[in-house]
Formats: structure tokens, sequence, C-alpha cells
């Protein structure tokens, strides 16, 4: 009988999705903002049909890992060179921003040291996610910007996971390791540059011995693999997996078989991802920030300013845009939603008795604001610098008549 | 932490399963078998790597459901219906001789009358997926023994769990009920010629909705919840998942839209196909039925008792084989597989007490035992059928030149 339920929880899942993202698609939003939604309705705040347990969890973790792998496979190691730099200033300073400004105001509001520097933490890490998908829904994956955007936040996803292994080791020894930021740190490049120094001449020949097996759906099997081992790797040095999983994409995407593992890796997705943004929907209880209920006053205060502090900051991060056509403007805005890894942090904060139920919430809504706002967002920043190119464009044709 | 855990599980099942099933292939067996040989040698007889959990039993689940999908979908409709009388014959043969051989059986070795009618009623079901994926395996999915095999496997499903739900009110209540007799087999009936007869004019009109979408994976979604929602629904009607997936694969394959559907499903059913078997594998316990150990020897004895009657019975019941040029002994052998319904009903039995764990243990030996010699019984078969064939072809010329 539990099976049948998560079967039943699945189809829910599934049509849900389909449904709202298409309601989204015909009033002109990306997909995902139904898809979110979808999860709102589903889960505990409003109907209550889908409750969090193992299998869907798992399952929105490998639509997670399946998301940053496609993205991966569309990517170019190259052109990621070619925008290091800004993708590394956007980074720090969209993880240094947020983390500064959110643990001023957190004292400024009268909270104690560690809860401060806690809140800093949680605003770091971008969800390259949400971004990914809209990116991907617009038909901007190719752009400058999106570039930029995707390799900023995979590094500010390890700047951040730095600053989480720090601040919990702070809270439970009370000082900081120098041993320990070190060895965090040096996993982290080892780990991104080992996979892909060592993968990009590897996998070809792991590819090709996969295809002289004889039994059926060999291709399949060894890119999932390759992509769940790489995503495995990145949890057990204590990165996110889909850091991994985007470095698995990365590799593969430089193999002659690319087109072929897009074409079998695409159905797997059309399955699992739309699992993962309804999940992450279903994980919001709107009761905790209705800022109708007077007793939320103080938290619904600290939420906004936060949310405030959350999104300026990083699009104050698109200033590290350098030696780039890119709008800093997109890249600012695509850094904007935090995800996962905010969410990781405050639950290890409740957890370890360090934030309490309210602080906890106002992070969850700085978590659901930042992730609404930036499909949303990132769709009229698009649109503003089409319509500048247009007349541009429509306004040279006289120039060069003139 | 735990995820990371589900996810290195789920590496480890995939190449165990890809690289056992190579060599099974490579020594000219059915890839399944070494499948079902590296679950065995994961779970807990031997290394202890794999335990069942809910994520595990959950994809595998959706693996066996996805099985019988894949067969619906290469299954035509009016051939099931051509060979309708001999895999109506052979289901009810099928059924009645394990369970009154299995019954006087375990009466006659002095076990009590529940514990008897239970053992029989555990000896009926036979496990399609075995048979079913040797003969894609083995490349006969399109052998009249193939249709009349597939459509028995059906029927004696729905038989199968009709005794199971008479067998158990009967150990609740210590009587024979007509109405849940009569109303589990008209459920049975009423859910798979209604699955067709509304499914075959419905689908099409559903895909067309779906076309007329926007949003991306919307066939792959459209036949994946398709497939699990009749699924469902036959478990909500106490039948067993997989014969609502095989109805779903019936419906969608008189579509226009088929071949994409199969191309959609392939690299699903790869990842999630290995799984179900591995899973079985990883049942087993081979120290219930050591030989070698004196304290099994009654169980042994039950054992090998029942595994002679499970295989002998249905092989009897390809005697059912009317009006067809089909081999009996292939069919029959085709029919010996028990599975997850016999692994059901021991469960069950354990569970309420009218097995012991000893009696457990034989039923599963049963279950490991007729999966194990059927994919190879059943590529023997064949070859000696091509062999004749061979032969009488090469013997035609001469009589033809007469």
């Amino acid at each position: 009988m539990e099976i049948s339920h998560t079967i039943l929880s699945i189809i829910l899942i599934l049509i849900a999705a389909k449904v709202f993202g298409e309601l989204a698609e015909r009033i002109n939003q990306p997909p995902v903002l139904g898809e979110l939604i979808a999860g709102v309705i589903l889960g505990s705040s409003l109907l209550g049909w889908i409750k969090e347990d193992d299998v869907l969890i798992t399952l929105a973790e490998v639509g997670a890992i399946l998301l940053l792998f496609e993205v991966g496979l569309e990517s170019d190691l190259e052109e990621f060179l070619r925008v290091g730099w800004s993708a590394f200033l956007v980074a720090v300073i969209g993880v240094a921003g947020p983390f500064a400004v959110g643990y001023f105001a957190s004292i400024m509001l009268g909270l104690s040291t560690y809860v401060a520097i806690y809140i800093g933490a949680t605003l770091t890490a971008t969800s390259v996610g949400i971004t990914a998908r809209t990116l991907t829904d617009l038909g901007r994956l190719q752009t400058p910007e999106a570039k930029i955007i995707l390799g900023a936040a995979v590094i500010d996803d390890v700047l951040g996971l730095i600053i989480l292994a720090i601040v919990a080791g702070l809270v439970v020894t009370g000082t900081l390791s120098t041993l320990m930021v070190v060895k965090v740190t040096g996993l982290a490049i080892v780990f991104l540059v080992g996979a892909i120094v060592l993968g990009v001449p590897v996998a070809p020949h792991l590819l090709k011995i996969a295809q002289r097996m004889r039994t059926r759906g060999i291709l399949t099997i060894s890119a999932f693999v390759f992509c769940l081992f790489l995503a495995f790797t990145a949890e057990s040095l204590q990165l996110a997996g889909i850091v991994g999983a985007f470095a698995a994409g990365l590799v593969l995407a430089r193999t002659e078989e690319l087109a072929h593992i897009q074409e079998r890796i695409k159905p797997l997705a059309d399955i699992f991802i739309p699992v993962f943004f309804v999940m992450l929907g279903v994980k919001v209880r709107l009761q905790d920030i209705n800022p109708f209920n007077p007793e939320n006053s103080q938290i619904v205060m600290l939420a906004i300013l936060l949310i405030v502090i959350a999104a300026s900051m990083k699009l104050f991060a698109g200033l590290g845009v350098v030696r780039s056509s890119a709008s800093r403007l997109i890249v600012g805005i695509g850094m904007i939603p935090r995800g996962e890894v905010g969410l990781i942090f405050a639950k290890m904060g409740i957890d370890r008795g360090v934030l309490n139920s309210g602080e906890y919430a106002a992070i969850v809504a700085v978590v659901v604001a930042t992730t609404f706002m930036t499909p949303f967002l990132l769709k009229l920043a698009f649109q503003r610098i089409t319509k500048k190119l247009q007349k541009t464009s429509s306004h040279s044709p006289d120039a060069t008549n003139a």
C-alpha cells in the first residue's frame, strides 16, 4: 500500500507540474514558476496532499542533479574560462556582500553574534537551479550573462559551503580553526579541477569500453552513473552534489557521444526535474510568513529586511562583470535566488539550536521570495535589453545610410 | 548523508547489473540472470552492501511497471485475442494444478489445512517479468509462444490475486464468502476490459490535448503518468500494479505516437528495470536454504518438493495450448517463474502468523529456483526447436526434388 501511495504522489506531482507550468507559459512566465506554485498548492500550506518522504526527497535530489548535468552538457568549458574573471568576481562580491550586510543587520536588530553569523552565512549561496531553468525556458542559456551566472553560481556554491563548514565549526568549538578552513577550501578546489583535468581525457575511453558491451541501454546507464558518481563524490567531500553533476556534464560535453547522451538523458530529466521544483514548493509553509497574523510581525520585519539584503547585495555583485559585454543587471538578477543550500544552512541552524523557529521561517521566506522574484525579473530584464537592441539596430541602418 | 547513501546504492546496483549482465551475455545466458546474481552478491547473503529501503523498493516497483509497460507497448491486442483460448486454458491449468498438488503435498507432510491452502496459493501466480525479459533478450517476443505466455501470465496474475483475496479472507473469518469471491473476480474483469475498451478510444484524444501544450517533455510525462495511473488503479482494486502497466502499454500501442513513446520510455526503462531485477536478487537469503546446514533439512525437503511441483505443474499447463503451432514445452517453461506475487503471498502469510519462518524460506526458495531455471531452460528449448526446424528445412529440398 505504501508504494502505491508514493506512486500516486508522483502522478499528482507530474500532472500538477505540467498543468501549472503550462498556465505560467500561457501568461508568458517561465514554467518553473508554475511548478513551484503547484508545489505550494499540493504542500501542507494548502491542500496537504503531498508530504516529504525519503522517496520524493531522493527523486527531487536526482532531479536537481540531472538539471545541473544537463546544464553542464550544454556548456562549453572554454567559454567558461573566458568569463572566468567575471564569474570569480561576481561570486566573491555576491558572497561577501550578503554575508557582511546580513551579519550587521542582524546585530543591529539585537540578535546574538552566533545567530548573526549564521544568518549572514545563509544569505551567501545562489541556487543556480532556478536561474538555469529560467534561462533554459527563456532560450538564453547560450548568452554571456548565462555563462557568467552559472560559473559564478558554481564558485559561490563552493565558497558558501566553505563558509558553512567554518561557521558550523565555530558554533561547535567556539573558535575558528585555520586547518579546517584550509582543508575545506583545498578539497573543493582539488575536486573541481581534478574532475575536469582527469575527466576530460578519461571519459572518452570509459565510453568506448562501455560501448563494446552488448547489453541494452549501456550509453544511458554510463552517462547517468558517471553523473551520479561525481555528484556522490562531491557530497562525500562535503560539497553540494549538484556541483559534481555540473562537472560531469562539462566533461561529457567534450565527448563525441554528446548528442546521443543528451537525447537519452532528456526523458530522465523530463520526469525528475519537475519533481525537484514541485518539492521546493511543497517545503513552503505559508502560515509561518503570513503578514496578517500579528504574532508574525517581528519575523515578517526580519524577513523583509533579509529579502531586501539578499536581493540588493546580489544585484550589487553584478558589478563584478569585467571585460565582457554581459549585462551587469541580468547577471545580478540571475544570482538572486537562494535555494537548497540556504535551506540546508537554515535546517542545520535550527537543529543545532542556534536559530529559533522564527528566524528559521524568515530564512525560508528569503528562499521563497528570491526564488519567486527571479524568473519574473530575469524575463523583464531580457525584454528591456532586447528592446534596446532593436532600437539600436533600427537606428543603425539610418546611420549607415547617412 | 542519507540521500548520498541512496545515490551510492543506485550507482552500485546499476554498475553491478551491467557488469554481471554482460558476463551472462558473454557466456550466452540472458543478461537478466546476471542481474539477479548481481543482486544476490550485493545483498545480505554475501557482501551486504545493498539493503532494501523505501527508495530502492519504489525504484524497483517502477522498474517492474516500466517492464510490463514496454511489453504492452510491443504487443498487438488482436494477436492476443487470437491466442486467447490457449492463454486462458494455460492460465487456468497453471493455477489449478500447482494449487491442488501443492495443497495435497503439504497435507501429506503433516501441515495444517490453512498452511496447506496458503502454500498452494503461493504456487499459482507466474511472474511474467523474468519470462518477458528473457524473451526480449532472446529476441523471441514476437513468437506465438510469447503471446500465449504473456496473455496467460496476465490472466493467471488475476486468478492468483483472486485466490489470494479469498485465502486471506478464509484465514481471517474461517469461512469462504461467496460475495467476496464475486466482488474480487468482478473487479478484475471490469478493470482489464474497462481499461482497454475505454483506453483505446480515449488515449489518442488525451495525447492530442497533451501535445497542444508548449512545455518540454510533455509526451514522456503523458505516457509515464498514464502508465503509473493504470498501475495505481490496478493496485487500488487489489490487483497487481504490473497488470495495469501492461494494460496501459496495450492501449498506447494502438496510438499514432507509438514510436515516439517507445523512444522516450526506453531510457527510463534502461535505468529502472535493472534495479528491479537486482533487488529481486538482493531479497535472497542464501543461508535460509543452505542444504549443508542440518538445521535446514526439513525446510530443504519442503523446498525441493515445492520446486518440483511448481515447475512440473506449469510445464503441464503448456498442454493448454490449442489451435496454435506454438510449442507446448516453451509455453510451459515460460510459465514457470514465480516472483513478486509469490513473495507478496509469502510475506502476508508470515505477517499473519499462518506460515512459520521455515515455510516462508521454502516459498522464497521456490521463487529463487524457478526464477533462475527459466532463462536457462527457455534458451535450451528455443535452441532445440531452431535445430529441429533447420533439420526439417534441410530435408525438405530433397523431398521437393524427389
